[in-house]
């Protein structure tokens, strides 16, 4: 890898104007390239972690700016490599052009992630590890950051480390008989070896399981509000985001469009959809919004089914006939709105509906209108969304990298336990455990490609 | 002041996403805010500059992130207090967790400039120098880059108060003399008095005058490109500009509004204001744009008055009877256009036309569309400009508050010169010199109020 070769420098705080801005110095002539343009303390000499206010200065001498170099040695950085931090003035100038007198003096301007991509390749963390750090930066909510969070600090890397060494353990003892062949011996006891095989599938299976909530907690959680028209959907909508972005009318029909926005309840990401209103209509453009409507339906894993009270009986009925059959596999909650206008038979009139079209429906009765209730809808929601509450060390599994390793290793390690209980000769079978240590080495970065390294960095941003 | 009592927090670096932030908090229980939710080394035992990673935590143990902790000791630090510089991961959501935190454990969020003005208040800079922090974080380029640094670093402060020095001088032997009044000494010699008031005047003077040259390095030079319909204007401000703001078409009076837009040219910024086309129209909205052509003429420092080259020399001698008598006090450049139609006899006539209209103006022959001496035009800009080159320690005033200080210092400085002339009295001489002290004073922030102080630091930016 010639990556390493050379010295790289990036601003690596956000873009713009600020108080102060740092720019981020690594390789091994990191001290040199800043040294070159530098008065002050000789950071040649500086121990680590040391911070030296001093001048940056043009060739001819004249002064760029005052700032502060903390100098990080070899291999007590975050790359593990020589680093240096120039804290400048926050100005977009002053930072365009410290940056191009480091380059004059030798650095080359750092691609985007490089420095994580350094910190891998010089064994500070693995391939996980990097990959959460562009996840820990993305994050925005207290739920997809504690995921992040976690796997930054290695739980994952532990836990496919900890299986990784379980099926070398396998594989060296299947190897071994291998050696012996014609001495027909059997060093592993099957049984053993078929009830390790079962525990690695088994923590295989939890982490691919964990992807969909992962995902769910890193993407947020689709929720696609729909129902008759003025059933009340859009005021729903305003009320949960605390605005008017949806356009709320009493004229049937007003949502045409699928809105989206983003509302963090109880730590947890939901993306609500607006979808306009289901009902027979004469109208072209309505007619596209409510085909819409249902393939919004298919892309969300939450529905919630806004039901105008007001409405008759049979109307819900006919409704639900359209809404239900849309629904499978996804938690469906019925909202019955209006119950300011409602009097509690009326309630319990529509909820014996309710429950005769389907029995496993969850129902709320509010009115969006009138902010009543809204709040324990919002707690059904986080209910309904089923995140596992408040295990900051749960690993989860959020990148669909590692959900589609864990999807081959799964594979193989299955593979070995049919061919353990069929009696398949043992070289098959270590093959089968190979290609399993192979799909784990993939995840934490053993076993890689520029490909895929190039691929995973180049959704980094410049300076980390 | 109750202001340096407490310990205040921001994040330092520019708001948004990137690889790192940088949270600045700096006061008495700085390293105990942080100490607080910090889990790694005791940075209360921590030597003044030097750098430690840990992890901050939730008070529930939960970790927020992994952190660099600088520490600055007291008073070596820019505020001149305890500070702690935490760089953190660059999430939004991070940040203002952290910010959280650190509130939540003792701290206030920093106003703007807060903490530049607690570096006035400790004594670590003087006001012009805490003036200079925020145009230096607002300079765009090389010339006013250059003296907002000078500023910062004490080139102003110092001349100030070598007059206030030379001032103490002065006024300490007149007042010596009023002490010993009933015996009509005269300690100090009058004419040597004079010699060192003049002096001071000369100096305040340079100083004052320096503001239209600081002032244009600052804010730009203003240049109107002014002349008849479709002589070019538009064509030669997207030549200057290198992009198509302008919209250019053959239709005259194609440019109604005026379209301002910035360009460096060797490294002085102009601000570049193109205008209606000057003719008789009988279109009313093209007749107000050609009045306020006439006003932009009077904002600029410069007119470029473009001439088409096809044109009848009778018609430019009529356009120049339009613009001249508009451009008193500013630099004309008549900009010849289109000679790539016309024969060097053909620009000969043109330049004896102008030259017999006004004989100082200076003159140019381009072709805006081929791009032929345009390089050259704005070679002559730069000359026109008339910034002084190229002193880095050249010391300029740009700052408003500082001229209008400098113009009250020269009235009492010849004030006093005035009254030794005339034979004042000794005390009325030296409560002008006083006066002039105190004005003097202002400027460094000897002399000032908390009105003055936070209109100068609610324009600052928070963190800085």
């Amino acid at each position: 890898m010639a990556y390493n070769d050379d010295t790289i420098c990036a601003i690596s705080t956000p873009p713009g104007t600020g108080g102060i801005a740092v720019i981020r110095v690594s390789g091994d002539k990191a001290v040199e390239c800043v040294m070159k343009s530098w008065h002050g303390a000789d950071l040649e000499k500086a121990a680590t972690h040391t911070a030296h206010l001093g001048r940056i200065t043009y060739p001819d001498g004249e002064i760029l700016d005052e700032i502060v170099a903390t100098v990080f040695r070899k291999p007590n950085s975050f790359t593990g490599e020589d680093t240096i931090e120039l804290s400048c003035h926050g100005s977009q100038w002053i930072q365009q052009q410290l940056l191009s007198l480091l380059i004059k003096n030798g650095c080359r301007a750092a691609e985007g992630g490089e420095f994580t991509r350094r910190a891998f390749m010089n064994g500070k963390i693995d391939l996980s590890q990097a990959e959460a750090i562009a996840d820990v930066i993305a994050s925005s909510s207290k739920a997809s950051h504690r995921v992040a969070i976690s796997q930054m600090r290695g739980g994952f890397s532990n836990m496919i480390a900890g299986l990784r060494d379980k099926l070398l353990e396998f594989v060296s003892l299947m190897e071994l008989e291998l050696d012996f062949s014609e001495e027909d011996v059997e060093f592993a006891d099957r049984s053993r070896l078929i009830e390790l095989a079962e525990h690695i599938d088994n923590v295989i299976t939890r982490l691919a399981d964990s992807f969909s909530v992962g995902n769910a907690i890193k993407n947020g959680i689709p929720v696609a509000i729909v129902g008759e028209t003025n059933a009340g959907k859009s005021t729903l909508l305003n009320r949960l985001l605390h605005d008017d972005k949806a356009i709320v009318s009493d004229i049937r029909g007003t949502t045409r469009d699928a809105i989206e926005d983003t509302i963090t309840l109880g730590g947890i990401e939901f993306r609500f959809i607006d979808t306009a209103g289901i009902r027979d209509t004469s109208d072209k453009i309505e007619a596209i919004g409510i085909d819409r409507t249902f393939k919004k339906i298919d892309n969300a894993s939450i529905i919630l089914w806004m039901i105008d009270g007001t409405q008759r009986i049979g109307n819900i009925r006919e409704t639900a006939g359209k809404i239900i059959p849309h629904c499978n596999g996804k938690q469906l909650i019925a909202v019955i709105n209006k119950t300011d206008k409602l009097d509690s038979t009326g309630i319990q009139h529509i909820k014996t509906a309710i429950a005769d079209v389907s029995p496993d429906i969850s129902e709320i009765s509010i009115s969006a209108k009138n902010d009543i209730n809204v709040d324990k809808l919002e707690q059904l929601l986080i209910e309904t969304a089923g995140i596992p509450e408040n295990n900051p060390n749960a690993v989860i599994v959020t990148n669909a990298r590692h959900y589609d390793a864990l999807c081959h290793a799964q594979k193989s390690i299955r593979r070995a336990i049919d061919g353990l209980n069929t009696g398949l000769s043992g070289d098959f079978v270590s093959q089968d455990i190979r290609e399993c240590l192979h799909y784990l080495g993939e995840i934490t970065g053993e076993i890689t490609t520029h490909e895929i390294l190039g691929s995973i960095f180049s959704r980094f941003c410049i300076g980390k």
